[in-house]
């Protein structure tokens, strides 16, 4: 079967598990803490990241980028199965929507936002006995940039139906799993956004989504709304 | 024309002009400072940065992964110009690893090192008029980090023609236009990382690389091998 390589709250992995429940691909999950730098794992992936894919047919794949541009490639069957198209559009022009936007939410506020979040926030506590305070400005700067994208996140939400334009895309998912971690963490302020907190709650109800809100880390138990579709 | 919107010491711009280069794509440069966050640039990309191209047609393609997944995608003339394949291979699986790699230079490097050191030694000298001495402890860490990326460069170009396999694709270019910013403010130790250089060599004599060679920004001039197609 299907295996991936993944770390709960890192939000590439999420990303991921949401296309392969789009696809309808079923998969297992094996733990990886990239931190920890195990020759093992540095000898599937040298970048020493998740996520990473193992196919069923004996590929490995590394990285957000080389796995959904992959998947979004398999041999399709979409007159059978109308999801096949959910990672990426036929239009030559909507692809490149979908691709800027996924690279919006999957690269900037990645690393503007919520990579900053993790390593101060959650890192610590996985990897130290008594882990220090986070470090205030990191957690202010990624706070600053935080509003600005949910501002953006609002307005696509706003003008279009999917954030790439009529159907779910790559953007929504990619989009989605970030914000996922935000709000495992309690950071989004929904009620600021409601264009957003709409968009995400229809995600929020798709079972593609589901798994993710089972996820725990130890000593970071999520808010209460974390899992309520009804937020 | 095809019109592109870069900043000469911006790699993600810098791997664009290969693209187009290797594909034989005439285009024209638009000189963009996305640091000075014009409306007028940030109405056409409000994620504010280069690169951005403007094709003939009227299409606007933001950022590196829409910009050359779509030029990748275009329609193909490949019996009649061999060039057309130079982004990406057919098979699948060679795909996934001139991806994976282009990843690599573009995302992790890219994060890693070349933001850092550009950030810290370019920008202040374009933006300030008494610019502040550079964050020793960024810097540090910018050039350890380079140390290992060179190493794993050095292992690919070892052990394959191009790096992702025997034919040149995106990952070289990608690679290519980080390092191209690197050497440019002499940050590459080439005599450390033999085969390294030697695949720098055979990319600096192609066409497409040569007008990155004749880049200067105003305060910070390139060492004298930058140019030198025999360093």
């Amino acid at each position: 079967m299907t295996m991936l390589r993944h770390f709960v709250l890192c939000p590439h992995s999420r990303a991921v598990r949401l296309a392969l429940g789009e696809l309808d691909m079923p998969y297992t999950l094996i733990e990886e803490r990239p931190w920890e730098w195990r020759p093992e794992f540095l000898a599937i992936n040298p970048a020493g990241e998740v996520p990473v894919l193992h196919l069923e047919a004996g590929q490995t794949l590394c990285g957000l980028y080389a796995i959904t541009e992959y998947l979004a490639e398999r041999p399709r069957s979409a007159d059978l199965n109308p999801r096949a198209a959910a990672l990426l559009p036929r239009g030559a022009e909507d692809r490149a929507e979908v691709r800027r936007l996924a690279d919006w939410f999957g690269g900037k506020l990645d690393r503007e936002v919520v990579r900053g979040l993790v390593a101060e926030r959650v890192l610590p506590l996985l990897t130290r006995a008594e882990p220090a305070a986070p470090n205030a400005e990191v957690l202010r700067l990624a706070r600053a940039n935080l509003r600005y994208h949910l501002s953006y996140l609002g307005f696509l939400a706003y003008q279009r139906r999917w954030l790439a334009g009529d159907t779910l895309s790559l953007a929504d998912l990619v989009a989605a799993a970030e914000l996922s971690v935000l709000d495992y963490l309690g950071e989004v302020a929904w009620d600021d956004h409601p264009a957003a907190k709409d968009w995400y709650q229809r995600l929020k109800s798709r079972p593609a989504l589901r798994p993710l809100l089972a996820d725990r880390v130890p000593g970071t138990p999520p808010p209460l709304h974390y899992t309520n579709l009804d937020f």
